[in-house]
């Protein structure tokens, strides 16, 4: 297969809008628009972000665009294109890539992002580079790290410590149950699973949230680690309370103690939950709002005045949490 | 060295001019712009499009930018705005991923591009994805593949066949001169190998000729290649004269026969020089207009009716010239 037909295969599930100019020019053209844009660009790399033997070539293809999604989510912006860069080793089929192909187009058609154009490289290392760009909507701004102050409610947008629960149990030999494809685990941790595989980023829960916060991040590196940086940016601390934050049921059956629970929700990585703040005079305000659409909003502390991250009243003497905090 | 201060290393040697939301958030903001955009994304991989023995850091950061701007080039627009995903395995160190990033960062200089944004991975094989944007300037059209017509007039915007000859000079073992650092060739073939190594895109060339061309493309694959993705697209054909394409002194004392001239000059990729149609009433207005601002024009052949391309009136029988075309 060479480079123009693995171009087709892959775009074979895309259904195509063209720009102005039409698909295969050395650029795509996008009509002008009067919105405030953000772009964003993020790889997955086997070995380093999936293997083989735990992810189906559609969860490949979901999760390159899912983490583009979760930056532009974070930024409160509607998804709008997407460009795609494949480097594809030789042993990579026209199935597989028609895999990978409809596990991403299936997630850009739910969040009416296009597929605007990309390449196709050979290499050595199975890798998927998407840039996702969005917009803001009228009369709103952009959610950035720097706008929250003492006293501000801290929010996530979903469960926390499912994606790195859900790796543990695909990598933990114990915890397999079938050899043929990719590794299954026991159904109570199905969720757990799904969360590592196939996150649901919250692009509409960042959409509406814009309203209302001060400051945002997506929960990419893990909780802590993430509203590390939302304090240096802001030069704030926070409180968070451990009973406070949002677990799935199938997490307490998974993790072997309460303090195991607790690690996976605030440093275990990959949730693509969105962490926000949001002024007191607001917070009821925004939580009447989101219950009213049906979006979950889960306080779990509240923005200090001194510069550090306390957990229960005790400052987290964790690693990943403050790896990149002081 | 972890992914944060990978970042910070390769963001050095950028000149920093913040979006609105500053640098470091889940994405890049870009204000409105009223202007129609063009995006693209190519990337440059290790052993497939460079070795360190035969390319500097520099070079490939260089070049990392120069392919995408060539891209942008073709359509008629102004460079804005880049995203640079970087895949690095563990040996690249502090200082080869400075000269990485002074490499890129002097072309984006030079083209006025910010780089708003980017990601770092570990991986295997060293690889650089660039997403480069541009933007048509006012009452232009971006130039596209499908708008040469018979009797239009084909154009290339620089030295054929350069490139190429340029990586067979550093590849031949033969005529490598140093083995401390990498390789170097006989002073008579430096141009072939800087035309390999750190290609100039032909962006200011591209914006001046969008106001006279009906069709374009850059000659990244081969002229034939590129040339037949015009004629596909625009349901023309295309007659050469070898006589007409223009090469370097240096492609003639290095190639051992005119044929060889010829086949690198119609076939060797990498060149990054750009191949319009002109509407044959504009020809001559377009020849002035260019020779005025200092920018070569080298007229090579004519659109015809008849579906192929012939080269001094044969129907060319070498191969990657045809290989997208039939």
């Amino acid at each position: 297969m060479n480079e123009f037909s693995r171009i087709e295969t892959f775009l074979e599930a895309f259904s195509r809008r063209p720009s102005p100019a039409g698909p295969g020019d050395d650029a795509a053209v996008l009509p002008a628009s009067g919105r405030v844009q953000v772009v964003t660009t993020d790889s997955l790399v086997e070995g380093v972000h999936f293997s083989r033997r735990t992810f189906r070539f559609s969860d490949v293809g979901h999760k390159a665009l899912a983490v583009n999604l979760s930056d532009i989510a974070a930024m409160g912006a509607r998804p709008t294109w997407a460009l795609c860069a494949l480097q594809l080793p030789e042993d990579v089929s026209t199935s597989d890539l028609r895999q990978l192909s409809s596990g991403m187009s299936a997630l850009a058609s739910a969040h009416g992002v296009s597929l605007v154009g990309g390449n196709v490289a050979r290499s050595l290392q199975l890798s998927i580079t998407v840039t996702l760009a969005g917009e803001i909507p009228k009369g709103r701004r952009p959610i950035t790290r720097g706008g929250a102050r003492p006293g501000h409610v801290v929010y996530v947008s979903g469960p926390l410590g499912s994606a790195s629960a859900g790796l543990e149990a695909l990598t933990d030999g114990k915890r397999e149950v079938s050899k043929k494809g990719p590794v299954t685990v026991d159904k109570a941790w199905e969720a757990l699973v799904l969360a590592q595989r196939t996150p649901s980023p919250h692009v509409r829960w960042g959409l509406e949230a814009s309203r209302f916060v001060s400051a945002g991040i997506d929960v990419s590196d893990g909780l802590l680690a993430d509203l590390g940086h939302v304090c240096v940016a802001s030069g704030v601390g926070m409180a968070l309370e451990t009973g406070a934050l949002p677990v799935l049921e199938a997490l307490l059956s998974f993790a072997e103690s309460e303090k195991l629970v607790h690690t996976h929700a605030l440093t275990g990585g990959e949730d693509y939950v969105l962490a926000v703040t949001v002024p007191k005079t607001r917070a009821a305000a925004f939580e009447r709002h989101m219950a009213r659409l049906g979006h979950g909003a889960f306080p779990i502390g509240v923005v200090t005045k001194a510069r550090e991250l306390t957990v229960d009243g005790q400052r987290w003497r964790g690693g990943t949490g403050f790896q990149h905090f002081t």
